[in-house]
């Protein structure tokens, strides 16, 4: 490896002559000095020439110099008596300049420049919180005794949802991208009884928002011998709970940088039944509106001092055929939101376990078996109560973040219009 | 949650009247007594009841009893004076037995049964040590400051390899799924330096072999500021030992199951460049046989003591047109393979980092720049010199486990022929 010390590192060096490496990130000729910053990726570190030539910006350098204090250094420390090495030299300047504060170039050629934007240490944040937070979400299922599995992303039916499914050419065969790995992830509930599953989802969204992408990371659980969907809840807030404290301990810098302020998870976070809601809301709709869906988050905030609120009992009519009802209510589920800042963040309910309730569930619907036969395997041979959730990684992101738009909290966005970079 | 002990934790318990939960393993019933083993997510434990009436095979039960000693319980304890409850009753008996210490169905029958088929110990065993593999990849690669990505399955071009491509339905437009996160991960070596990503890449193969899926983890890593491939091999036995030492403590049980003997990872793997291979092997073809691969990872337990080896500056002509050439030995690359018990395992290597040296390789091999636009602004814009490799899962995975054939390394295999469950 190259020989080097990190500028985070550079305070633990002070009066040595170490080697940095990284990108200019930015050069400033003065009359009888020049600065040039550099930026690697833990930071950034100024050096102090005499004046002179320097390379242009994002040019890859190695600098050696001698650790000095310096009042106006990021850190505190600089280097000084540097020598310059280029590594590579740009072909091109970049298409906006990477070492303003804030990028000012609209989000279109932002996102059309991703492999070079991303250098920018306020683009590249969010994706620093959303790594820490997946870290945390693998950490707190893996205390509970949950094993990590990889299903398919390629089905040979569009069952789930139906809509919004991408058609794929599998072999002369007609398939479809799967939208999530639901059917797969109950199967293994038989298998491991606590499982998850960190990969991508695919809807064909043909809706060009600042909320919805083509691609997007799911962060799946779910987990069997509960009782009913508050176990499954439980184990929700002990994974949000962990990504937050994995963010807060892998990624200080980019919560400082983007100025954010993490949410407290109460031990036990608040929940409302979905006719409690309707009440407090004065409607009478079979769903929330997102309208609705902010007036309850502040009503949360302040009647329990929590950014989270559960709504809990959707209607049956509302929420997919594998669904448990609430045995006390009829018409009402076991199925829950997860409503966090003004915004549902994760669906998850319990889920029927016994087949002959999936026959009767897929008949009210007026659908036959033949389609779910696979699926409908794990619930023959015998399955425990279970449930779980799916909690999309980049809404999440963006909510931390307070980003305007989704896309800003993945590196490539795959939308309507958007196949590339 | 239903309030239980795991079987594993029963000899804790010993004297105690608890309640264990899990599926009915097997049941056997002889003159004055019955015996019913339940299988839960740590292990199998025996209930002794008086002779009577059990539920079937693969019930989901929670049977409560008092902790014993019982020398032919597994363990060492079992349950007595049980009271038995049954929670979810199969509606048909498995396709074949489960309780069997091995399963003799043929692999189209266990794969087409996959969400009970691997409720078998034997059958799961694997899935264990690939979970295992992953946390301690993801382990090794966190300690040595990478970032985890999450990159577009779903590419505009079919430019890596351009042949085995699934052609998709983008909205109307043609659109391919990404067979490898190779271009991504390269790009994002300019914002983190370090980056991993562990997802499913397609392949459209069209061999039916007991090697190939048509999808799979990749296991993937890029960094920068190395000197050469080398510091990429260094990184590469890191993440190896390290999944290693992941699976030997989070999965003992598979290992033991599965007979399984782990690898031991020298400090440092022995390296043979490609020509001194093709002079070991009497051979002057430019790339390496199954036959040779098999031949010097037999020389290398030999002679180094290694069941891992790496073949380092395989001839440029053989590797993608972003591998970087062995400065000092032309027509060689600075690309390099890792073989373990005869067969590949890793493919990696350093990459070009300058621009114009990719318009040139792209050129030499009759390309224009135009369908890598996207890909070739990373090194626009300054890219240091930088390298990564690719470990398939499931490959893994079967070679530790003595597989014969891939698809028992993976829950819900894809292949030229099948698309479910």
């Amino acid at each position: 490896m190259i020989s080097r010390v990190l500028s985070a590192e550079l305070a633990e060096h002070a009066g040595q002559r170490v080697t940095i490496a990284g990108w200019v990130h930015r050069r400033r000729r003065l009359k009888s000095v020049s600065f040039l910053i550099v930026r690697d990726r833990s930071g950034l570190t100024q050096a102090v020439a005499a004046s002179g030539d320097l390379p242009p910006e994002e040019s890859v350098v190695q600098v050696t110099g001698t650790v000095a204090t310096g009042s106006q250094a990021p850190g505190g420390y600089e280097l000084v008596s540097p020598e310059i090495e280029v590594l590579a030299q740009p072909s091109a300047p970049p298409p906006f300049d990477l070492y303003r504060p804030v990028v000012s170039a609209a989000l279109p050629t932002v996102l059309d420049h991703a492999p070079v934007a991303l250098r920018h240490p306020m683009l590249r944040a969010p994706l620093e919180i959303s790594a820490a937070s997946v870290a945390g979400f693998r950490e707190a299922l893996d205390r509970l005794g949950f094993t990590e599995i990889h299903t398919p992303k390629i089905v040979g039916s569009a069952t789930e949802s139906g809509a919004n499914v991408f058609g794929i050419d599998y072999f002369g065969r007609p398939a479809y991208l799967a939208q999530s790995p639901q059917f797969y992830k109950q199967a293994m509930v038989g298998v491991f009884e606590r499982v998850y599953e960190v990969g991508p989802v695919f809807r064909a969204e043909p809706h060009d928002t600042v909320r919805h992408l083509a691609q997007y990371t799911s962060l799946d659980a779910e987990l069997g011998f509960v009782r009913d969907h508050r176990d499954v809840m439980a184990v929700l807030r002990e994974a949000v709970a962990g990504m937050l404290e994995s963010v807060r301990r892998r990624a200080p810098g980019a919560l400082d940088l983007l100025g954010v302020m993490l949410p407290e998870v109460p031990a036990e976070i608040p929940a409302v039944h979905f006719s409690e809601a309707q009440r407090l809301t004065s409607s009478s709709e079979p769903d929330l509106s997102p309208e609705q869906e902010r007036w309850l988050s502040e009503w949360a905030l302040k009647e329990h001092g929590s950014e989270f609120l559960f709504v809990t009992g959707y209607p049956m009519a509302k929420r997919p055929f594998y669904t448990h009802p609430d045995p006390a209510r009829p018409g009402y589920s076991n199925g829950f939101d997860l409503l966090f800042r003004g915004l549902e963040l994760v669906t998850g309910g319990q889920r029927l376990h016994r087949y002959d309730d999936y026959v009767r569930a897929l008949a009210a619907r007026g659908e036959g078996t033949q389609a779910y036969e696979g699926y409908l395997q794990a619930f023959r041979y015998g399955m425990p109560p279970h449930g779980g959730f799916a909690l999309g990684l980049e809404r999440w992101t963006a909510r931390l973040t307070g980003a305007a738009n989704i896309r800003q909290t993945t590196a490539f966005p795959r939308d309507l219009h958007r196949l590339s970079p």
